[in-house]
């Protein structure tokens, strides 16, 4: 291990060579022994529900089967259940000056399937959330066009639709762990990502509705917040898989997502799928704007900066186990987690217990879809002992997730962004996890 | 038309042969016009919010693009815009007699993907909701099996898991319209129904884990709601696809859906996916309990019931336009719908204008899978002539959704349950949508 700043790390390099990290064991029967459910364990547990002695017969009826509960919330939105007031969005504070230029991240560690809950989605905002009415609400498409437009709401509504599900991530997701911040939580290494379906109009049906000239090159999106966020896409991603969304879930866009219009360029840079959507200029070479030269770029170690480095590659992270879904004991689990790719469908994603030196192939839950989160799960049986827990993205490419060691390697240790290097989870023999980073 | 029971009704049976209902044109260029935004137009809109004459210029800033917006909002589960406050479940007042026992209907007239949103998710208690402390809760699984066991929620989410998109129905959607009811609401008619992805662990597996035993041809799934809602399932059913669910769309399964455990029988009556599942008992028989024979079945016209009718028949529905949705003036716009099968995936939705006489094929949007909503689309320019709007699913079975005469056919008017069959919505001349049958 090397490059670890200057944090305290709870364990050494000898963690790889000691440990014993577990096995990945043919499941049957294995489950029963180590939940430690026997038949006498079966009795025990019953005694205090069972109204009698006999152990087939139902356990006594807890107070809420006892007495009629509430009746439906009609005209009222729903929410989660009160004993799930912990999962929600939390900020770094000392990561951004001011809450209206901020972030907040997704509890991974509670997300169970590749739909990020709109409630949990990450938010990321330059100038505060823009408050837009939508009644109210223009797109402008202008610049080398034949036909400049100015759509409201209703209008875009009426045009063909397309649904797809695809993840957003901010290229500054695991920024803070190119200097080894070691967060310890999955939340805030890896919570500037969400997935969700998104509904609305490709952009090159607007851009064939308005005419685009075969001089038009480059599309400028701006929003309508404060900071009018805004940034270059070449022609070939907006006529490619570029949709103007107004739909999240199958309602419509939140607030925090943009509401009631956004861009969603699929697989790149977040920022780049600009939120409040209120103008695209059509243009014939990109505007070199802030959010795509002092921001959102690269130092790279020769002292030149890296920039327009649109897709995010192909990335994973374990969410159980991990800092905050530590292991309760040896036993029967499943390692589970979440990989993506920017340039496509995952193919594959394999796990190591080991820091590294064995892989073994992790099971993909379908649907797999591209540009989209994927969920991966693997059996596994931990013995008690210390462990290093990685997960490898392979996507259809053939791009192969890297070491930090790797980017390390080619980009130094001045980028905030792009950083989709392989998570470490040091396992300890109490079954804490701890955020390292081995050479 | 015929057998429309004695409700009034805004058109008589001549809409058909005057209809001149639209065509489904080749799209480029024909939105333009449809939109009246030419230059003229676009300048005549634009003049009250730009700064400058040059049309080619951004329209000036709207108030909320010229203070900062709120900041993050951190430590909070986000929620709709106020906007969208109208966007909620609603029920039907006269429809059952307490709240407890009720049912409010998910709105699909906004549902923009296959995925409804929890927070609109229908309802259907019998008892109320439950209000299950997560901690205190037990799944039971006893009776012809070598190990009974009772599993904590930790247990359960040991075990190996699954995600799936499914649909889950009650069979009484669309009840109201086998005498007629004429509701003018697709969210009455059609929204007993949601999708979800869905997480848990397959009956399956917990059943090789207790040891079923091969006299075990029967299962028992009880609810700990204070009705103890309660059916039998097959076997083969539950080794096939069932899912002891805790997860609903990447978060905890809503209070209203069951949390913190339920069951999920896909494709089946939605009453079978048992909510706050605590006892799963095997055994040789059907136990024939309350839900399987007083309810959930049909009067038939021989004075017969047909019970045990599981699964849910291919259907659809436009959403758009519907009664709740109408049309704004001639032009372009998309028809929009869903559809769905207890079968299997679907395979095709055609949609007609003239009451059935003509069909065309809508397109799909993916992914299709099996046993979910399917969205469908097709172009459409109208006219301004009345029309009469259905659609009509096939499943990859081969099975094609009847006409409510079909189903009368062989049912008779007694039941309330399974009416799959294809929706009319006539369209008057200014574009308002209404409810009826045809003969």
């Amino acid at each position: 291990m090397s490059r670890r700043g200057t944090t305290a790390r709870p364990h050494g390099p000898e963690d790889r060579r000691e440990s014993d990290p577990g096995t990945l064991p043919d499941r049957r029967g294995i489950f029963r022994a180590s939940l430690g459910l026997g038949a006498g364990a079966l009795a025990a547990a019953m005694a205090p529900k069972m109204a009698r002695a006999d152990e087939q017969a139902p356990p006594a009826d807890d107070p809420w089967s006892q007495t009629l509960g509430p009746g439906v919330v009609d005209r009222v939105y729903g929410k989660p259940s009160h004993f799930e007031k912990d999962v929600i969005r939390r900020d770094v504070p000392w990561l951004t000056a001011t809450p209206e230029s901020a972030i907040s991240f997704t509890p991974l560690q509670h997300q169970t399937g590749i739909i990020t809950p709109s409630g949990l989605f990450f938010e990321r905002y330059h100038g505060g959330r823009a408050m837009v009415d939508p009644a109210q609400h223009r797109l402008m498409i202008h610049g080398l066009v034949d036909n400049p437009r100015l759509f409201t709401m209703e209008d875009i509504r009426r045009f063909p639709s397309v649904s797809r599900i695809h993840f957003i991530e901010c290229p500054a997701n695991g920024g803070m762990e190119w200097r080894a911040a070691q967060l310890n939580s999955v939340q805030f290494t890896h919570g500037m990502i969400g997935c969700a379906e998104w509904t609305g109009v490709k952009l090159s049906t607007l851009l064939e509705e308005v005419g685009l000239k075969t001089s038009g090159k480059w599309v400028l999106a701006e929003g309508a917040d404060a900071a009018h966020m805004t940034r270059s896409l070449p022609i070939e991603k907006c006529l490619d898989d570029c949709i103007i969304v107004y739909g999240q879930n199958g309602e419509a866009l939140r607030p925090e997502q943009g509401y009631p219009l956004r861009l969603l360029v699929p697989g790149w840079q977040g920022n780049m799928s600009v939120k409040w959507l209120r103008r695209l200029q059509i243009g014939d070479q990109p505007w070199f704007t802030r959010e795509e030269t002092s921001k959102y770029t690269e130092l790279m170690p020769d002292g030149k900066a890296r920039g327009f480095s649109w897709p995010l590659y192909a990335k994973s992270v374990i969410t159980f186990p991990c800092p905050e879904m530590p292991v309760r004991g040896p036993g029967m689990y499943e390692i589970r987690g979440f990989a993506w790719s920017g340039l496509g469908a995952i193919k594959q994603v394999d796990v190591s217990l080991d820091g590294g030196v064995n892989w073994s192939r992790a099971r993909l839950e379908a649907p797999v879809l591209p540009k989209a989160m994927t969920r991966f799960t693997m059996d596994w049986r931990w013995g008690g002992k210390p462990a290093l827990l990685q997960s490898r993205a392979v996507d259809e490419t053939g791009f192969v997730q890297p070491t930090i060691a790797e980017l390390r390697a080619v980009r130094g240790t001045n980028p905030v962004y792009n950083n989709n290097s392989i998570q470490t989870w040091q396992l300890k023999q109490d079954g804490t996890l701890y955020d390292v980073q081995l050479a």
